[in-house]
């Protein structure tokens, strides 16, 4: 049996991750594929706890490490308890943030340098990247204007315009970086437009 | 002003920590230093989250490298915002378990590569080492016997006697390795005479 592919959503917060895995989820199920989506820090019952104690606003700082610490304990929970051995059965695994949201977060946001987090990828991950990774991408106001309409901000939707500036500028340049791996999309546009590029882009894949 | 130790109390369950914890605290305090003590993992609002996240029984099978990463998760927690600033005052720091258990649980346990941990301890903590580690051996079924009297066993507590032993010698072997930071204590003694030689310890690193 093929070892299914496994596909990643990034981006800032309010650029359409949502809608777009459920694009991509139609346009696998359509060829026949069978298609998990899955989020990050999140996707097991353990790592969604964890996600929970990363996300809710605290009187305690964080410590930037202690948040670093966190997203690659539900990391590999969810890699090798569900991602792993679904990609292995030949489905194909959608999940909503992976390793390079930490890039971008933790060090392009809070200032973690590069290197440690290079340590913890390879510490968690071995050799395991994923395939492709789809980047919407749009200035931080449109998704911040879009992301203010929805619940109550978490930890991380408190943060300030800057700090998303320097995320959105660490995922393009991981973009530049990994020119195979990331398909930029242009997520300032009409949904529709975005939908039809992102099918496109799932439809070359199968190819 | 003169920095504080930084003293931590290791060994299997069972063994008397608290116990030691206080006898060491009650000696200190005598003496007329200020004394925090504290616990791993914990120690902090969001540090004892993390440990209820460790510790509480769950129907999910948790990966090595989760429960690694959770443990120094808590620990840049702790060591960060709680240890180290009072160390810096001057107070002595008093702690139920470090990085020590690390090795002896998730590496001598659990069967963790120990490069593994060496990798995360450099990471979170640089070069910080507890002064001293006071380690309370007692024969495995001795301190499981006294463990079993006490509340409903948590995740680690429901481990085998085998994992216990293997715990137990890695701790002794960490002694010999380390002979200077560590001070083994015969916890199978009665418990007044494992408090004297506690007291004597603590009236040695005081001179």
């Amino acid at each position: 049996m093929n070892r299914g592919k496994f596909i990643t959503f990034e981006g800032t917060e309010g650029v359409g991750k949502s809608t777009q895995l459920a694009t991509a989820r139609d346009a696998l199920e359509v060829a026949g594929k069978t298609v998990v989506v899955t989020r990050e820090p999140g996707g097991t019952p353990m790592a969604e706890a964890i996600r929970e104690l990363l996300l809710s606003p605290r009187d305690e700082a964080v410590n930037d490490l202690t948040e670093l610490l966190l997203m690659f304990a539900a990391r590999a929970q969810h890699l090798h308890s569900l991602i792993l051995p679904a990609l292995q059965q030949g489905t194909w695994v959608l999940c909503d943030r992976f390793t390079d949201a930490t890039y971008a977060y933790q060090g392009g946001g809070r200032g973690v340098p590069q290197e440690q987090i290079a340590v913890l990828e390879q510490l968690v991950q071995g050799e395991v990247r994923p395939d492709h990774v789809i980047l919407l991408d749009a200035p931080v106001e449109v998704g911040m204007a879009r992301a203010r309409n929805r619940s109550a901000p978490d930890r991380f939707e408190r943060e300030t315009t800057a700090f998303f500036q320097r995320i959105r500028d660490c995922y393009l340049q991981r973009a530049e970086q990994h020119p195979l791996r990331y398909h930029v999309v242009d997520a300032a546009q009409p949904i529709d437009d975005v939908s039809r590029q992102v099918s496109g882009l799932i439809t070359s894949l199968l190819a």
